[in-house]
């Protein structure tokens, strides 16, 4: 029976599962579980993963979720992945969700922003970009731990990384700006993993390019606003 | 080449790990580091596991960490690992490290006390000890998600609850008393993975005695100096 990844694209860890599954040759059908449609709290739903959340896969009588246990088991069970996948396999370190919550996604879930967890956020994501930058990217190796091929931990935190995108052009600038390193290594497992890289992270540059037109229509009618304040 | 586990059983990760292989029959080699001495921070256990956290294995050509990871790792790569184990592979609530950190922990450390810390420790273990007997164990079953055999979130979870073994009774108590079927699961895990559950936990058990011992003797000093102010 062929591999089932349950998964929204527009969800990093899915992404980074589904990218893991294509770029080695790994055979599976993706079912897609629309978070913005809730679908994850579907009772069907609720007997693949009781933490109702993607990704999730099934994989003839054993279920799994959390994609670094995912991540893990696919390597191990899948005689065709390349043991370089393996030099780091579990790496977490805090990124981007609290900024992005605070930022971007807040007015998505319909939550009002709020600037100093925003604030907070972006301490503590500048924070993680300077350790990896420092500690995991330090001498000349292309990823993580100076590897010269990407492992599991490269291709999770960089699709983590990746949700930086939907940010404004000004805020992503000034986040990952400073972090050149970073930015080379996310190119690196970027064209590690290519073409199914970009193909998966489609569904995100659309969404931004979504998110940036709402924002100029929103910039244009305060000016349009102001224009006619003025006028008044 | 025999599997290597770098482990502290002091540490409720690592004791998982350990019990995990024993019940399951894998050769493996236990290798201690000691917390306590500082041993994680060792050049030759950096080139093991660069978080320099425990548990970390070596098996063959692949290193790893985080014990969530470890447990499916094992549970995949050897082939005598029942069924049964998988049935609830990944599993994380926020349990006792708050709460212990700032309870009985502190002073191991060498650090003070933090009341208001430690209360809300308190909230968060109660509440994700009401979690998991309300949702997680709701029904008949023995284990989590109504299963009868344990899985490995089964021995994870209640590793980390036995932790709470080193409070006072009286503290113990009032934690864990409201919570019977909790009690009667991390029991029901203990039966299912003995004799080595009980055996891996000894080191636990030592030090609580050395802690009451410890308590007993600074309640004596200080009833003593009561009773001399009171003599002054």
């Amino acid at each position: 029976m062929k591999l089932k990844v349950y998964a929204d694209r527009m969800s990093q860890p899915s992404r980074a599962v589904i990218i893991f599954c294509k770029v080695n040759g790994i055979d599976f059908e993706e079912i897609k579980v629309d978070i913005s449609k809730g679908q994850q709290y579907s009772p069907e739903f609720r007997d693949i993963n009781p933490m109702r959340n993607v990704p999730a896969i099934v994989d003839g009588k054993f279920k799994l979720f959390e994609s670094h246990a995912i991540l893990i088991y696919l390597a191990c069970a899948f005689p065709g992945v390349a043991d370089h996948w393996w030099a780091m396999a579990y790496f977490k370190i805090p990124l981007s969700v609290k900024y992005l919550l605070n930022t971007v996604l807040a007015p998505v879930f319909g939550l009002p922003l709020n600037p100093e967890a925003a604030a907070e956020g972006e301490e503590l994501l500048s924070s993680s970009l300077y350790k990896i930058e420092s500690i995991w990217l330090k001498g000349n190796g292309r990823f993580l731990l100076g590897g010269n091929q990407p492992s599991i931990a490269d291709l999770s935190l960089a699709c983590e990384i990746m949700q930086l995108e939907v940010l404004d052009e000004k805020d992503r600038a000034r986040l990952l700006g400073p972090h050149k390193k970073v930015q080379q290594w996310v190119e690196n497992t970027r064209n590690a993993t290519r073409p199914h890289f970009d193909e998966v992270h489609n569904i995100l540059f659309r969404a931004k390019e979504r998110i940036q037109k709402q924002r100029s229509a929103e910039a244009d009618s305060v000016s349009g606003r102001k224009t006619l304040l003025s006028k008044i």
